[in-house]
């Protein structure tokens, strides 16, 4: 029995201007716009293979071995629009084959842990709708595919593109207007590097999900933030980026951080992500500036407690190296990173740093899925 | 030589509504109302002696024994004030000494550790212009000595009343409508309790006095505090006062203070107040409220990791005695303060507050300044 086969890759996105609260649960509409620096496939990535064969009884999910429940509206929306896309293929071409009325089988695999609290579901859904969509032979741009894997995982639809990538929000109530689009080409400016501090497992406050309707709805200073706090910094976010002017995108990135994780705590009852490790990363951080005389480093923090460190390659030694004067004992470091002196009078953050962090994930900017002929079944 | 003497106790007040950033460095004019409880002076006071001799050779202030630096534009505006008031009095009776023209010597003394972190500056400033008003047999009324107290530290004002009261930020450039008032007596409502979690010492992130102007400065979020959010919250607490409904008192206290830590997290560099051992404490009134069925206790946070839970007497063993349970340990709680059993699935939230917490203060609401001939020189 034939089984079509298609694989991709897809990358880990981390927001530098937040997503917090939708304003359509079911479609994943947001109350404002994002936007977000992709990583590089090279250190995380999802790799999904999508088959489809006459031979299946149902539709099957994988993710690191394990089934998964394919049931929900999420998922179950992305596959109903990729099918009815794959329709349209065979209405137009006699010969094209039924592809849509086969069960599928998706299998997919992260080259990072799970447990390490990175937007994992966007890179899986980004991955899940390319692969379909490569197996499905659809002529869709990644705009079309952005508004699907919206659908599956707000996130996600930043994930269809590499660079430098932002994510209207739309006013349209079907949310056909609420797409990813890119910003700048990773190529644009390729020098940005991340830095991931993993905090040690900790049971997440309260998952993204729940906590950002909870927000919505009882925040008093979460409308402010959509309405008025966001769109101004959407505009002078891309502009830091055209410009490639690396301490304005700084204080936006720390400012925005730190202004979503305001809403978080207003919510009732109170969200905190960051915890005690959470802010010796920003105290060094700022301690890292301070030294450099400017912006050379910015922190952010999604719906967890690890701290994503940017900067760019000429600071590397500066910033990463920092870093790993204090946390050279932990896994994660490349070898081409250089440990530089530690700061003076920071060894009380230190030692938070060194209790609090199990793991580092060194990374830069990078591009969009890569299709690629290596098939995980 | 004669010297002229007299005496007070004044007491500590913690804000439900917090006071947070001023519109006027020079007057501590604040950009918005605030409300406070007043609490013990049975627990927490300051016992200030003035004194006046023309033995003295010029203005001198002990604190806990160690001579204080008067000098400063907020000591001196106070005793300025004070004095201007006694030359009135002069006068108007040409028999009355003329205690403006002497030195004063005053002497202070905490009867709680000024490194708990709790409010001493407040204490501190009432006890100081009430002593001053009794040494000068001033027929001012609190409300003019709030004016004047507001002079030296803001919240000191609040400080001048007892039980439940507010501190109307005012119109007026020169300041003299941004007074405190009374909003119901001790008596109104004397089944409130606070127990106080002194977190183990920890440097103080930044001083109250810098990081409200930080956060005036940089914060998008915060003038939407202190102009939309705080005048609701003003009007929704007194009524709750009036009508002495907790659970209404309790969801105030809890945003509010949640929502002003959280213009702290939003200002450039954030500011941290609270940490881990603050989340735990916020973890345990949640689940006692949970356990309850009802708002039975409200937690709320000045400058500073120390919670403080407000709760009512009758509710004093589900409250009190649910933290005595976990803190039984530390010092400072009441005999007659029962231990509860501790709640099912809070061990790690416990084990976070034994970790974290030093010791106990268990008050109540009290009344305000109370005059003594006790003497401390």
């Amino acid at each position: 029995m034939e089984i079509h086969k298609a694989s991709t890759y897809a990358p880990v996105n981390i927001a530098v201007i937040k997503y917090w609260g939708k304003r359509d649960t079911k479609l994943n509409l947001p109350t404002n716009s994002s936007l977000s620096v992709t990583l590089s496939q090279d250190d995380l990535r999802t790799h999904t293979t999508a088959t489809c064969s006459s031979s299946y009884q149902h539709d099957s999910l994988t993710l690191n071995g394990s089934d998964q429940d394919i049931s929900g509206a999420r998922t179950q929306a992305c596959l109903r629009e990729l099918r009815a896309l794959r329709q349209e293929v065979e209405a137009q071409d006699s010969n094209a084959p039924k592809l849509s009325e086969l069960p599928l089988k998706i299998v997919s695999e992260n080259n990072f842990p799970t447990a390490a609290g990175l937007a994992s579901s966007a890179a899986g859904f980004a991955a899940l709708v390319r692969a379909i969509a490569n197996l499905y032979q659809l002529p869709a741009t990644p705009t079309v595919l952005s508004r699907i894997a919206r659908q599956g995982s707000g996130s996600a639809c930043r994930s269809l593109f590499g660079g430098y990538v932002g994510w209207q929000q739309g006013e349209l109530d079907d949310g056909s207007d609420s797409v990813a689009y890119e910003v700048a080409p990773a190529s644009h400016w390729p020098d940005m590097r991340a830095l991931v501090l993993v905090a040690s497992a900790e049971k997440k406050d309260v998952s993204s999900t729940a906590g950002m309707q909870q927000t919505v709805a009882s925040s008093a200073l979460f409308q402010y933030r959509a309405e008025h706090v966001v769109p101004k910094r959407m505009k002078a976010m891309e502009k830091a980026i055209h410009d490639r002017n690396f301490e304005a995108f700084a204080v936006l990135t720390t400012k925005d951080s730190n202004n979503f994780h305001a809403t978080c705590l207003d919510t009732d009852p109170p969200i905190f992500y960051m915890n005690d490790t959470s802010r010796a990363a920003v105290r060094m951080c700022e301690a890292i500036n301070k030294a450099a005389g400017r912006a050379i480093c910015a922190y952010t923090f999604d719906a967890g407690p690890n701290a994503v460190v940017y900067y760019l390659a000429d600071d590397e030694a500066r910033v990463a190296g920092t870093f790993k004067s204090v946390l050279g004992g932990v896994t994660g470091w490349k070898s081409d990173i250089k440990t530089s002196d530690a700061l003076e009078g920071m060894e009380h953050v230190g030692d938070m740093l060194k209790k609090g962090i199990s793991r580092v994930i060194s990374t830069r900017v990078g591009d969009g899925p890569r299709k690629t002929d290596e098939h995980l079944c």
